[in-house]
C-alpha cells in the first residue's frame, strides 16, 4: 500500500510503499475478525514467522490474518536507501506515523475486500508492537475493537517504574537457574576491568573471547561488557521451555545451560572469563557455526537496529540503571544528559523525555478499553508491563513461567500451563470482543 | 509557555509562545476543576469575551478558567511575521499538533500550579474549537475528564452527512423569519447576473451596495454572489434573541430584522437588490459608522482568516453545495478537485478528503466517553453535529431556538428556555465528571 510520508503534516507530500502480508485461508468471508500485526522495529517477515499464536488461532476464530510492517524496517523504507541518511529523512519515523499507516492500511483492506466492511479488527504485538497494539487501541479505537499487547513495556519511561528493576529481573533469572550463576557474572566485570588495564591482558581476552576484532583500548572494552549485558539480557528474553530460534538458535531454558559454566563465582579472573566465554559462546554459537564472535552485534540482523537507535534517541526514551546490588551488573545510574549527548552526536536530534507520557498518557490510561496486557515473569521487560488489571477491560495476564511474548509463539508441548492458561484467556477474550462488535451491526 | 513547534517530529526542535489567559478568583484551590478552552480560529482574546458561559459557571463550579490560543493565531505564531509565508512554514498548522499544545499546557498548569495536581480538567469549545474540545477528549482521555462540544461539525467531512443540509438550514431560518424573505434572496442571484454582464449594470451593482471598490469584471460579481451568501450564513450563525456583538454588532434575532427588507420577492431586478443591500447594510453597518462596504470582509477581524484559509485547504475540508431547491442559493456542486487546484496555487498543498475521518474516527466515536454535543436548531452547522445521543456519555443537547453556540454565551434575560436548559444539562453532566474524578484519587 502507498502511506503518505508524513501524515501530520501537508508540505511532504510524498508516499512509499508500505509492506503487509496477509493470510486468508481460514478467514471466514462474511465479516470475520482479522487479527492484525502492529510490526515492530524489523522485517515482518521475521514477526509472521515468530507469532505462532496468530496462526494456531485463525481457524477457530474464522480470522484473516494480517502482518503489517512498521515504516523504516524491512521492506518499507520511505526514502529507500536515504532513509537513514540524516535526521531529515529520518523524521517520519515515530510511533505516531507508524499508527496512522496501521489505521490507513485496516481501512484500506476494509475498502478493498469483499466481506470485509463490517470485520472486526484486533490488534497483536509483542514488545514495541505490543506497545503499539495498546496505542493503536487507545488512539484509534474505530479501528480496531481491540488489542493483544504481549510484553509491551508501555510504563517502561519517564519515571513511572523504578529504573532498576529491569536488570534485577535478569539477576533473578540467572540465580534462580543455577548456584553460583548471578555471582560469577557479577564477579566477571572486575576480572575483566583488571584484565584490560594491559595490553597483554586485552589481548588475552580478544583470545579467549574468540573475538572477531581484537581489543585495543579501554573503550573497546566497555564495549565488551555492555554486549556481554546485552547478551545476558538477551538470555532472559528468550529463556523459553523448549529449543527455539528467535534472537539466536538455543536450546530449551538457555540460562539453565549457560549457568552451567557459571557454578563457582570464586574462580580466579582468567579462570571465571573463561567460563564465561563458554556461557556466552553458548549464546552466540549454539550450531558450531559461529567463526568468531562480534561484539558490534547480539541479536538477529531481522531487527533494523539502525531505525530502533534512531527511535530510542527521540520518543522510545525508557530510563534502565543498575546498581550491583539488587542486580548483577556494574553499577550504572540512569544519565539523561549522556543519551541527549550521544543521540545528537549520531544523528543530530535530542530525545523527549516525557514525551511519550503526554502522547500515551502514562499511568493514567483507565479510560480505555478492551486491551490484554500480557507479560512473562522471567522477562526483564515486564518491569515495565501493565501486570495487574486496570479494569474490567483493561486485563492484565502473566505468565510466571514466560521469558518475552512467549505467548506469541506457536503451541509447544513444552509449554508451561501457565502459558497455556494465558492463551486461553487471550482467546476468550477475543471472541467477546467480536461477539460484541458483530451485535452492533 | 513554549511549546514545540514540532510535536510530530524531531528534526525542528524550535519552539514557540504559546498564549494562554488564566481566571482563577473562584477556583478552590484545593484541586478545584479546570474549565479550558480549546481557543480556535482566531485571537484568544475574542473567544475569551465571548464565552460567557464559562464565566457564569465558574463560581457555581469553584472553577478556574484557562482560555489557550491555538498556534497560529492571534500572539501565538511560530515562526512570527514568517509563520503564513509559505507551505514549509505553515506547515505545522493542523488540528492535532494544537491538541498537543493544549495537552502540554494542561500538563504544565497541573504541574506548577499548587493545588491543582488533581484537579479535573474538561475542554469546553465552540464551532472548530467545539470540534477541538471532543477530540481532545477522545484522544488524550487522560487529560481531561470530559468536554463540551459547542456547535462543533465533527461530522461535516467526508460523506457522512448530505452536503446540502448546510445551506438549506440557513435558508430555512430566513423563510421562518419573514414572508417572501429566502424568496426574494433566491431570487437576487439572477438580478445580478443580469446586471452584472454589463459595465453600467457592475457600476450600478458598486453604488447600490456602496461598495469600497468598485466591481470591474464578471468575476468581482462572483465575488460579490459569494460575499452575500456568506453573509446570509453568518447571520444564521449569529441569529441570536438579543442584541449581541459576535461577528458583527446586530440587534436581537437579526435575521428577521433583515427580512423586514425582503418582503417581495416579485420585486424587479433593481428594487429588489436595493432592498438587498438594505438587508446586508444591516448586518455590516448596524452602528452607521461604516463608510463602504468591503467584499473581502465578512467577519471580525479577531479571527484568523489566513490560518483559516489554509486549513480549509489541508485538513478541514468540509463539503458544501447548493441546488437552490431546497436552498435560496444559487446551484453549486461540491467540487473536491476545483478545491484541490485553488489550494495548490494559493499554498502549495492539496486538501486530504478522507484525512479527519480517519484520524478521528467519523461516525465510529462510541467507544468514547463523557462528551457533550450541543447544537442550535437555528445555526448551519448543526447540519454536520451530533444532534442524537450516541451513548450514555456521549450526549448531543439540541437548542431547537438556538444559532452558532449560543450556549457558550452569557445568560441573558432574553435567552429562550431551550438554551437554558441546555445549559442546565450541561452543568449537571460536568458536576457528575467532576465528581466522578474526585472519587478517583
Amino acid at each position: 500500500l502507498f502511506s503518505q510520508i508524513d501524515h501530520f503534516g501537508f508540505d511532504e507530500s510524498g508516499t512509499f510503499q508500505q509492506r503487509y502480508l496477509v493470510a486468508d485461508q481460514h478467514w471466514k468471508k462474511d465479516n470475520g475478525p482479522i487479527l492484525f500485526y502492529t510490526g515492530n522495529e524489523g522485517d515482518i517477515e521475521w514477526f509472521c514467522n515468530n507469532t505462532g499464536f496468530m496462526w494456531d488461532v485463525a481457524e477457530e476464530l474464522n480470522a484473516m490474518l494480517v502482518f503489517a510492517e512498521h515504516r523504516y524496517y524491512g521492506e518499507s523504507l520511505p526514502f529507500g536507501n536515504e532513509s537513514f541518511s540524516d535526521s531529515k529523512h529520518l523524521n517520519y519515523l515515530t510511533s505516531e506515523q507508524a499508527l496512522v499507516d496501521f489505521a490507513v492500511l485496516v481501512e484500506y483492506l476494509k475498502a478493498t475486500t469483499a466481506g470485509a466492511q463490517h470485520s472486526p479488527v484486533i490488534a497483536i504485538g509483542g514488545s514495541y508492537g505490543g506497545m503499539l497494539a495498546a496505542w493503536f487501541r487507545m488512539k484509534y479505537p474505530h479501528v480496531v475493537v481491540g488489542a493483544l499487547a504481549a510484553s509491551a513495556p508501555i510504563w517502561q519511561f519517564g519515571d513511572l517504574v523504578p529504573c532498576g528493576t529491569f536488570f534485577s529481573i535478569v539477576s533473578n533469572d540467572f540465580k534462580k537457574s543455577g548456584t553460583g550463576c548471578s555471582e560469577s557474572i557479577r564477579n566477571s566485570w572486575n576480572a575483566i576491568n583488571h584484565l584490560s588495564s594491559t595490553d597483554a591482558g586485552l589481548q588475552w581476552l580478544s583470545n579467549t573471547f574468540h573475538l572477531c576484532s581484537p581489543l585495543k583500548t579501554l573503550q573497546d572494552a566497555a564495549v565488551l561488557k555492555n554486549w556481554l549485558s546485552e547478551t545476558w539480557v538477551n538470555l532472559a528474553m528468550v529463556n523459553y521451555p523448549y529449543k527455539a530460534d528467535f534472537l539466536q538458535p538455543l536450546p530449551a531454558w538457555p540460562i539453565q545451560e549457560v549457568c552451567k559454566f557459571l557454578k563457582d563465582p570464586s574462580l580466579s579472573d582468567k579462570l571465571l572469563l573463561q567460563n564465561v566465554f563458554q556461557a556466552v559462546n553458548l549464546y552466540y554459537n549454539y550450531t558450531g557455526e559461529t567463526p568468531c564472535l562480534d561484539v558490534s552485534q547480539t541479536a538477529t540482523k531481522s531487527l533494523g537496529e539502525m531505525g530502533w537507535y534512531y527511535q530510542a534517541c527521540t520518543e522510545m526514551v525508557m530510563p534502565l540503571c543498575t546498581d550491583g546490588v539488587h542486580d548483577m551488573f556494574e553499577p550504572q545510574k540512569w544519565d539523561f544528559d549522556a543519551l541527549s549527548e550521544e543521540c545528537y552526536s549520531m544523528w543530530g536530534v535530542r530525545p523527549r523525555l516525557s514525551w511519550i507520557l503526554s502522547m500515551y498518557g502514562g499511568k493514567n490510561i483507565s479510560s480505555h478499553s478492551n486491551i490484554i496486557f500480557s507479560n512473562g515473569g522471567l522477562d526483564p521487560w515486564s518491569a515495565g508491563g501493565v501486570t495487574q488489571n486496570i479494569s474490567n477491560s483493561l486485563v492484565a495476564v502473566v505468565i510466571p513461567d514466560g521469558a518475552h511474548h512467549l505467548d506469541l509463539r506457536s503451541r509447544n508441548p513444552l509449554d508451561p500451563k501457565s502459558v497455556q492458561q494465558a492463551r486461553a484467556m487471550e482467546i476468550c477474550l477475543m471472541k467477546e470482543w467480536i461477539e460484541k462488535a458483530r451485535h452492533s451491526h
